[in-house]
């Protein structure tokens, strides 16, 4: 068994606290390094394992990232805690390899005309980025977990409507390219419950052995409803980020990431454990409502608590 | 085949706006007369057919609902057009009679313990009123359909749990009342959709060739993906109020039916054509907006549109 398996057991659902990245990405004031490290450590005491940390882009254009190093930090002090960075492209994976990150996540566009206009390469030069990075993760003394995202995956804000066999087909080249694991992302928002469920399941059985990561956004409400297909579906890795932080440049106004708390009673109230105490990660979010009192948060668990007879279920 | 099977066939899926009642139970200002009935105007444009239009209640207490008789003719004079009063007592069914509206609904309560509290009356005597109903129902000159909804079906505000076996003996005395069909209500937004298939199953299996209603909160951000599970069980009729409006008195805060439009959008993703068109539903937020500036209006599909390549989908 490799350690992926170890870091994502396929017995359980693991679920990724992605504002600190994802969440961050559009935001205009972002928390200071000690503010990210307190949301990190209470919500790791609230029993979230699994961070997205921060993404290794330079630091000029995305200053809400320049402590991205502490921050991988931070969670690997953390005993039985995983960190994810993002690295798109070879510089980015070398310092997220200098910095022992626990995972390095990159991202192929599902189509070409967004891969064109949103890293100015084609999916081919996609594909061979994740295979250098396989190749620098090979050679490097701590082999992080590599990761490959198919952004747009289930709708492109260019294209339009996205043909599954062409995710299928980048999810297949990934695998070759040897990363541990892939993730499905509906990156705009388009997708709804029966269309995430087909794509996952197509995805589950060409990954094999390996976790399928299932990104969704809450942009047209049909974030929770998508997750619980994925589930449905097989996919045991789920993202979502505390409140619904984060935005979508394509459509303003819209919310970000599955909101994570209420991802953690879906997931219970389907029988997935998911160690994680829902009343203790709510009141993290003060955390960020006073560091970016400009963004709204979202969540229904926040809003009306847990149902009466329910308090202990996810402790 | 009865005209229960005209009004909601089998063979698609019927979405009910039930803001003019459901929406308006909590709300301190109301829209005036003429402004429900450009909502259901405008709103039938969009092409939405079924309307819950009121309750029979005591003018008094309930002063949204004292001009229920005009909103019942609002919507008698649209062609295909089909309204809904709710009555809760002999009093309320013999006014709704009178009103000649197409469809009563009445409510029996899940739990013995919220039927005392909320309605000072055991549920045996929620099910005589029901048979009474029905009764009342033979006796008139143009037999209005005839809903039983049980409510707190997936969760209680005073007990917690529900026993889904009790909810379907409930189910079962209502059929054997006489009403033409039955709505399961997650009154309070407890449930996953875990659960929310479940209950719909079994209440689908003993309903035979009736239809069977699922009513849902969004209390919790469950709502779509509980409608989702719903669809999946066999449910044909599902409710649903304009930007989410409405709320919960146990859960202040907490938003309220399920958002009308992201569930018409919901129904289409998954291929169920509705009829509605997403974009004119949305534009009839700014009536609800301009009679009720206090009440916070909720949806994904207002806030983001439609995903590219998708506009003429739901025409």
């Amino acid at each position: 068994m490799s350690r992926v398996q170890d870091v994502y057991p396929d017995d359980r659902v693991s679920l990724r606290e992605v504002g600190l990245r994802d969440g961050l990405q559009l935001v205009k004031s972002f928390p200071s390094t000690s503010a990210k490290q307190r949301w990190i450590r209470d919500e790791y005491a609230a029993g979230v394992r699994h961070f997205e940390v921060g993404s290794f882009l330079p630091a000029k254009t995305f200053p809400q990232f320049a402590d991205v190093r502490d921050i991988v930090k931070t969670v690997a002090a953390l005993p039985g805690a995983h960190g994810v960075a993002l690295a798109l492209n070879e510089r980015g994976v070398n310092e997220a390899l200098a910095s022992s990150v626990a995972e390095i996540a990159t991202v192929v566009s599902a189509t070409e005309e967004h891969s064109q206009a949103n890293a100015n390469r084609s999916r081919d030069s996609a594909i061979a980025n994740v295979k250098r990075l396989c190749e620098l993760r090979d050679a490097s003394a701590h082999k992080p977990i590599v990761n490959a995202a198919i952004s747009m995956a289930l709708g492109c804000s260019i294209t339009g409507p996205v043909d599954p066999n062409e995710v299928v087909r980048l999810v297949e080249k990934c695998l070759e390219a040897g990363v541990d694991f892939v993730a499905i992302a509906d990156t705009v928002g388009y997708a709804g419950p029966r269309q995430v469920g087909e794509l996952t399941k197509a995805v589950v059985r060409i990954a094999g052995s390996k976790p399928v990561c299932v990104h969704l956004h809450d942009t047209r409400g049909m974030g929770i409803a998508n997750a619980s297909a994925a589930l449905d579906a097989g996919a045991r890795v789920l993202d979502g980020s505390l409140g619904g932080l984060g935005g979508c440049p394509f459509a303003p106004g819209a919310t970000g990431n599955v909101v994570f708390e209420d991802l953690v009673f879906l997931c219970e109230s389907k029988g997935f454990l998911t160690g994680i105490d829902i009343e203790r990660l709510i009141a993290v979010r003060s955390i960020l409502r006073s560091e970016m009192p400009d963004e709204t948060l979202y969540g229904g668990l926040a809003r009306a608590g847990l149902p009466r007879g329910t308090s202990a279920k996810a402790a």
